[in-house]
């Protein structure tokens, strides 16, 4: 067994609620006994600051990590995230993981024996919903004495218990982690679930759920897992993986057996589902996702998430079709427009919405950074890294943007700042560091965005050039565009947004009317090179070219007044006169004027 | 009956094959009969050079359009296609279509009876493929004493035998017009087709196939049509249709009935398709589309185009996820890699896989544009339109652009030009008209691209930004980039390119060296505005700007030769010294040196 797994380990059961005291349902009905299966991992401190809540998916289990016995050959379904120093670190947090309600894995669910019938409840269980899974969970949790979660964290289905925890006990959950996950299944999810549903129940072994000491319906139930898998797959995965490549010949049979690959593999995936789970939970569980829908109760996600207190981690997989990215973009739009902190990252994987289980470096590196921050913050109060940790590199890259001492000095200190293209998090890190604000930032590319989360930054993957995401009218004192204005298509629409989200604005950018780029085009004919526009023509990704006149006669059409303007030569120093000719850059603090009269 | 129905048509049988002269089919057995059902609408010309032949998908039949009787409230299954002025025009065109081998409407199939036992073959029948189907037709359009076809076209299953027919018999068809179809079907297409045949072959009713005389396995067809109809649909069509709502209710059963509209929906269509199509057939057909794959007999897809001689439509639908636009692309770049006549449009549309059905105007435009323009060659030997016939606007459009003229004079009559952002194909249209030349046309913008196919113009629904299409070597005389290269995102792969597909490439573009721009810069201080430049920095589409002097030095690092420049004033009139200060544009004709040196 290697040392990066936490070894062997046991399920342990709990039996919570009674004849006294209930567990109420979301149907209406009561359950008066409910074993949970749970297990854990590390070593809770004295302080019980350190625990972390992991929720599983539809056909997951307590079983998290490690083996079962020294035998055993199969670790638990996210070994590869749980374990001594791996993006779940059991060296440094205590992990709580349990089978949901009515699942078929230890926890009371629709095999366990109805206490008043004497056999399987089968569909005699009442139908739960992800709120009383929930409610489960935390009635463990009270069995187990502990009353403050550092992190709640799940993929797919386990990501709806984590939203349901957010929203339903916002005093107890420090940071929630809902991965791969919607606030609410599509309608084509839906029907997904409801054909595999349909399978079970037409299937004639199903006998009405009632089929625990005859044939359990394994075609209905197979059928549902090959759907489902086929949704858990990305079209990229499968067609590496498959392609269209027959089995056991080169030529095809000319009968109706499976010869595809991708045929005997879910014929595969079917069989192996049937020996391992009950046909009754598949309908609970999958009905229990359709069900869900956090923004039901209270008209609507905003005002879903306008209670929540913790710090949200929203991480989606490019290519998971079944639990889209703009799903996940839109909880993140509905936390933002209610104020919350939230840090999401859009992951690049071909492996659809198995992602969640298969890409543990990158999700492993945004879990640890996002949980050790605030980790850190309960520790030392700090959530961002000292810049003494910074790497020699960053270090060198900073020196060469001249322009962030000058908005150092122009920041106040302990105000809200948003930084538009933020890169590694280095300005905001340096904001932090000697201006003590509160930083957020919004970047395009997932390698700088994760950078950011390993500082301890706040961060939004996300493209400015499809408008900005929907921060509510000035929830920041300042919103910064720094030498990313010439990158921008639709410049109008970012600053007149910045003008909205923030009180004021600092922009800047290269001066393209500076002497040297003047030269160049009229004596020399050529579109200008110089240290700040340093692409020829036919390379650069700047796509605008602005003077500092150009950019004051635009701040007139944006209704916008200008507070300060640094002009800089190309040392980084101030240029006193002829700024237009003079300056290599210009830093320029706006704002929207009073009156706005247009 | 509306004016522009077919009105009520008749389904006609026609008795295929005999002992002496069998079918062979590609699983190696032989069919001594085959009964056929066609329909057919519209006149037959005298020189029976006016005949479609329309291909049914899965699910299809032989009766496309019009009535069986005047009670009948259902018309044919592409009615809104074909009829008196639609998209294929029966006013015009006279068109057929039958129902497929293995079909289950009039056709021999799994349901029919097998000579040999008298009773209906069931899973006896032999495994047929699309070639087979097609080899069915082929000899009803024998039977029917038609020996060339103008048109082939089909959407899905219907693409995949238009492709067959393109490549088995070039000389029969004239133009090929394969609709939302690929050459192959991707492993998640497999897949879902898989399971549906899953589902009926695990039904107990199903009965090894021979339930013609008891109950038919109609759970297992229903599963596997619901599987097929969340594929046909996208998911933003399901979201608009269903969204989340319920059925009947405001409040959650909490039970496994039906509840969600779109799980009624589908319980619907479910029903509905048992009562109207042969278990048999579905998995027949399903397992032909599985197997069809264009490029297997050849080696690549590319080789399997190669002896094909009938112009191409290809038209995939954006939305689509079972037949993607990407498969669509693959087939065109395929095409064009041997040099043949492909047009290509991915149409807008939120309908998914179903668009085909459900767009009639636009791949009406498109599909009645490009077999008109074939139809107009046959008879008056010119593809494409006359330009007096252009609309004052264009023709007012074409007045502004000074480089027409001066590209006409540039260009030998009947030489082969390819037009990069073509446009409406104005440019194109003016040089077949003018200079006899074989164009094509490359442009990203879909309502341009249908203006082209309009004008009888060849085009590539395209993005040059992505890459140019892998034409061959020299494949073209001419290249065209006119006014196009300052939005280019990469100049140098496109230049390139042009380079290497044609023998000279002709590149126009606005002088940023012009004296008025250069006296902004250097004068004003401002990002220039001219006539050529005419958008403010923070408008502009433009996002490269050079001077024709920025052009000559980027030619020597393509080691390309000019041959000719022509700077053109703002009046359009040539400038004869200094034109990197006075030209306001220029053209330049440029080629690979002979000797790279690099």
């Amino acid at each position: 067994m290697e040392d990066s797994s936490v070894g062997i380990v046991e399920t342990q059961y709990a039996d919570l609620f009674s004849e006294e005291n209930p567990l109420t349902l979301d149907c209406g009905r009561q359950l008066k006994s409910v074993r949970v299966a749970y297990e854990t991992y590390g070593q809770l401190t004295q302080e019980k600051d350190n625990v972390i809540l992991i929720c599983h998916a539809l056909s997951g289990d307590a079983h998290v990590a490690g083996y079962h016995s020294a035998e055993d050959k199969k670790p638990g379904w996210w070994d590869n995230m749980v374990g001594p120093g791996k993006g779940i670190d059991t060296n440094k947090y205590f992990v709580i993981c349990s089978n949901v309600l009515g699942g078929c894995k230890g926890t009371t669910g629709p095999a366990s024996i109805n206490p008043e019938t004497g056999r399987p409840w089968g569909l005699d269980f009442p139908v739960v919903t992800i709120a009383d899974m929930v409610k489960v969970q935390k009635a463990l949790l009270d069995y187990l004495g502990i009353e403050k979660l550092l992190a709640v964290v799940g993929g797919s289905m386990g990501g709806m218990q984590v939203l349901e925890w957010a929203v339903k006990f916002p005093d107890i959950i420090s940071t929630a982690l809902p991965i791969a996950t919607t606030a609410r299944l599509s309608a084509q999810a839906i029907a997904f679930n409801a054909v595999g549903r349909n399978a079970i129940l037409v299937d004639p072994d199903f006998n009405n759920g009632q089929y625990y000491d005859k044939k359990v319906p394994a075609h209905g139930l197979a059928i549902a897992r090959m759907i489902g898998h086929i949704t858990y797959l990305s079209e990229q995965s499968m067609h590496k993986k498959f392609g269209r490549s027959l089995r056991n010949s080169d030529n095809y049979r000319y009968d109706f057996q499976s010869e595809f690959s991708v045929e005997t593999y879910l014929d595969h995936q079917g069989q192996r589902f049937v020996e391992r789970f009950d046909p009754n939970s598949y309908l609970y569980i999958s009905k229990a996702m359709d069900y869900f829908d956090l923004a039901a109760n209270f008209g609507s996600l905003e005002q879903a998430f306008a209670e929540t207190k913790s710090r949200f981690l929203i991480a989606s997989f490019t290519s998971d079709w079944l639990f889209t990215p703009e799903q996940s973009q839109q909880m993140v739009q509905a936390l933002l427009s209610v104020d919350k902190d939230v840090t999401y990252c859009n992951i690049e994987s071909p492996y659809g919405h198995d992602a969640f289980l298969l890409e543990p470096e990158v999700l492993g590196d945004l879990i640890s950074g996002f949980i050790d921050a605030y980790y850190r913050k309960i520790r030392t109060g700090k959530t961002i890294l000292p810049i003494s940790k910074l790497d020699e590199e960053n270090q060198h890259m900073s020196r060469n943007r001249y322009e962030y001492p000058v908005i150092e000095k122009l920041i106040k200190p302990k105000s809200k700042v948003l930084d538009l293209g933020c890169g590694r998090g280095e300005l905001l890190q340096l904001l932090a560091e000697k201006a003590d604000i509160e930083g957020r930032g919004i970047e395009i590319v997932q390698e700088r965005a994760l950078e950011c989360v390993r500082r301890g930054v706040t961060v939004i993957q996300h493209d400015i050039d499809e408008g900005l995401p929907d921060f509510p009218d000035n929830s920041f004192d300042y919103a910064i565009l720094s030498q990313t204005l010439p990158e921008v298509h639709q410049p109008r629409v970012v600053l007149d947004e910045m003008l909205r989200i923030a009180k004021v604005a600092i922009v800047t950018f290269p001066n393209f009317a500076y002497w040297r780029a003047r030269i160049q085009l009229a004596w020399q004919g050529r579109a200008p090179i110089t240290h700040q526009l340093p692409s020829a023509w036919y390379h650069t990704e700047r796509i605008r070219f602005l003077s500092l006149k150009d950019f004051e006669i635009f701040c007139r059409k944006l209704n916008a007044e200008i507070i300060t303007k640094v002009a800089l030569d190309d040392k980084g120093k101030p240029v006193c006169c002829f700024d237009n000719l003079l300056a290599e850059q210009a830093v320029y603090v706006i704002t929207k004027k009073s009156n706005p009269g247009r």
